[in-house]
């Protein structure tokens, strides 16, 4: 939080608040710390994994709370904790009406409570998660490390700090990158600490739209699908080591999905509309790679095409980027997965008796990591009908209800209707607000890291 | 076919074209029947399980346009295939506008063609799909019995009789109900014939709200609600056996979904409208129960009373009544099974040596079972998302094109919007009709039958 402040100071605003928000926040951390300073030596469990991520990511949306209602830019207790935990979760969901009204200062806390939560990410999603056996990363990783703490202390440190540095690298790069086509500071460190964690906070209020510049789109589009990759793919990828990357199927499903999608989809933009191929193209590849890595960011409104459109883009929500990546939703990866099981069923069913695997990266996927992947997209999708179910109680009409848990559940940002890509989520109730904020959570800690701590079992013998 | 001409008669219509549609039918299939004779022995295969099913149904269908066709009723020959395809997979969407001024001869024909679909089904789904290792039946039957056709024939034979005898017996039942209730003979029998297939076809215009009275539409209820109940519950009910029918555990969940649904949804409609509450709880309770058995009558438009219920109704079309039954969908067995799994699962990954198995009726259901159910769903989602996907090219908005692909897969009949319970089918183009009548095939042969065939695999040393 304190990093806010050269910002306030800079710009001349009260800078007041964010401190006593720091301070309020390390003395409480610090209180914390202290107290359980003498359990230290105790040994880390599976069990505590679970709970130290889901509260972790749930306290710090609190305290990040504290800028935006201390200042006043945001006063209400919940629709500031909505837009803190949809910065932590990646999300970009915003209830800001005037976000060009809000001080500097306010916004960066915003920006970077994304690339903060993006840092988390990465390691969870490549080091704590397939220890705890979710995540889909378990898939590339043939033999799953014990749960011996001794080794899982490093080898976490280890990744994370190789990873940590492609992010800031890939941040920095961005922003003199944006820096070059003209953006002032500012808005180029902003939106690439948005763009890496794949978040799709805006300093504008009409988000990347605001900016006519070709070069600045194709720079966001190009690091929105940077940040949408398997870190592991881009560190190899940064070593040169290009052909293994290639090699990686998930990544060329990504890759392929991409292309196909927005050269398809900018044919109809260009057929129902005036204006020239260059900007359907960009328009359309923009929004495909804004929706599948999750980020959120708008450069047009999709919901106004056409109808199939409005559908194309919707299911694309639940597509989600690569596993390791800072993308939310049910990822590539697993749909991959999906499908060639299925495909596979039918085979199973003519020959009882054979034993056939799923392939993924020539190589057999245990039945026990397919069942888990089924389980997981089987709970993912139930757990969309519930929120699709509690959200209608709030009165939003058909679209809203499917757009808005849709996006809050795969931590993209946009829904469709009330809550469309030009529209923000200011008009919906507090109850609604808090179900999409509790959504948000579970997505972005893929379902199993919450939900387990509402699993009886969980608690026996903790 | 001939079993029409009766009505014509009486009615006064012109009955020569049912005639020279019998007699097309009996000539084309007495010719297939002697040119094929004399393969007559060879052994019957798994293989052609899957062949015989699917053309079987196709050919009934093609067939089955001709009285349509002949008469002028529905001269062209796409809106003809989607209304007796419709038939046939007793899903009950309709193109018809003027229902009321079809003669009667050939609405006899429309509304038989349904009861024949739900004859053929019930075989189907006692008896050979559990063979052939789909349909969700298999999960009551602890051992599948081997593939050998001098065994299979006889067991086919015995269960279809019994099991027909219960049929026709409630179709009569229901029939003399409902001629109590002052419904002419005509009506009576015909909506006893879709009511038994959970077809929908009415010979009305409003359908079932033709109707005024309580008494026919709780007679109407009470019999949806028996076609969507497992046959073989039903028998051991009709031996007494009520205790045996209870300890199913896919019955019991059935009851309460229908019980718990009707009540919750009967205040949300009493609340918002200024209807009694009778009528409120009577047009709850018909919708509920019309959706879950997939019959698709209608007696209120329920996408006009709120939002919120738009979305529930939207739901409970992707839940299906039980299997061994005539209704289509999922069913709920199948989400019992994908419900209790997914919560083993997170024991499963907090013990992960030991083996959990789901039970169902208190016994285990092996993995194989439980690992083809979440196949079968996650293909029903994809078939449902490719049929969204292609629905969208014909135009239609965003509630039709999901309406309508979930009423067909479903074999429900009535959609959302443009396909809603007031409206149907007409409007949609004819890529949309034979897409749509694809997907009620699909959708009633339980997907695996009719994709096989399109598996490389499949014909492979056919």
């Amino acid at each position: 939080m304190l990093l806010c402040m050269p910002f306030s100071v800079y710009y001349g605003e009260d800078w007041f608040y964010i401190l006593i928000s720091g301070l309020i926040t390390i003395v409480c951390g610090s209180t914390t710390w202290l107290l359980t300073k003498n359990h230290k030596s105790k040994e880390l469990k599976k069990k505590d994994g679970y709970l130290i991520v889901t509260l972790g990511w749930f306290f710090m949306s609190l305290f990040g709370t504290l800028p935006f209602i201390l200042s006043g830019a945001i006063p209400n207790f919940t629709d500031a904790f909505f837009e803190t935990i949809s910065g932590f979760t990646t999300t970009g969901a915003s209830v800001l009406n005037n976000i060009e009204g809000v001080p500097k200062g306010i916004l960066f806390w915003r920006s970077l409570t994304q690339w903060i939560g993006g840092m988390g990410i990465i390691v969870l999603a490549v080091a704590i998660l397939p220890i705890l056996g979710i995540g889909g990363m378990q898939l590339f990783i043939a033999e799953a490390p014990g749960i011996s703490p001794d080794k899982m202390k490093p080898r976490i440190k280890d990744v994370a700090k190789r990873l940590w540095f492609i992010y800031l690298g890939l941040t920095v790069t961005e922003t003199v990158l944006l820096l070059l086509g003209g953006m002032t500071f500012f808005d180029a460190l902003n939106h690439s600490l948005t763009t890496m964690a794949t978040g799709g906070f805006s300093t504008k209020n009409k988000s990347v739209a605001h900016y006519d510049s070709a070069y600045i789109q194709y720079v966001i589009i190009a690091f929105m699908f940077l940040a949408g990759t398997n870190f592991t793919i881009t560190y190899y990828c940064l070593k040169g080591r290009l052909k293994k990357a290639w090699a990686n199927e998930e990544f060329r499903m990504y890759f392929i999905l991409v292309a196909v999608l927005s050269i398809c989809i900018s044919f109809f933009v260009f057929s129902s509309s005036w204006t020239g191929f260059e900007k359907s193209f960009r328009d359309s590849l923009f929004q495909v790679v804004s929706l599948i890595t999750t980020t959120g960011f708008v450069t047009a409104d999709y919901t106004s095409w056409t109808p199939f459109l409005t559908i194309v883009f919707f299911m694309l929500m639940f597509l989600g980027a690569s596993a390791g990546s800072t993308a939310g939703g049910i990822k590539v990866v697993r749909h991959t997965l999906l499908f060639k099981n299925s495909f596979l069923e039918m085979k199973r069913q003519l020959h009882p008796s054979a034993v056939i695997p799923v392939r993924l990266n020539n190589s057999a996927v245990s039945r026990d990591i397919t069942y888990n992947v089924l389980a997981f997209v089987m709970i993912y999708l139930l757990v969309y009908v519930v929120g699709v179910f509690l959200i209608s109680f709030t009165g939003v009409d058909f679209d809203t209800a499917l757009g808005a848990v849709a996006t809050s559940l795969g931590n993209i940002g946009p829904g469709l209707g009330q809550v469309g890509p030009v529209n923000n989520f200011s008009s919906i109730t507090p109850f609604g607000k808090w179900l999409l904020a509790t959504l948000m959570l579970l997505g972005r800690l893929e379902l199993f890291t919450v939900l387990m701590l509402f699993n009886p079992n969980f608690w026996q013998k903790y």
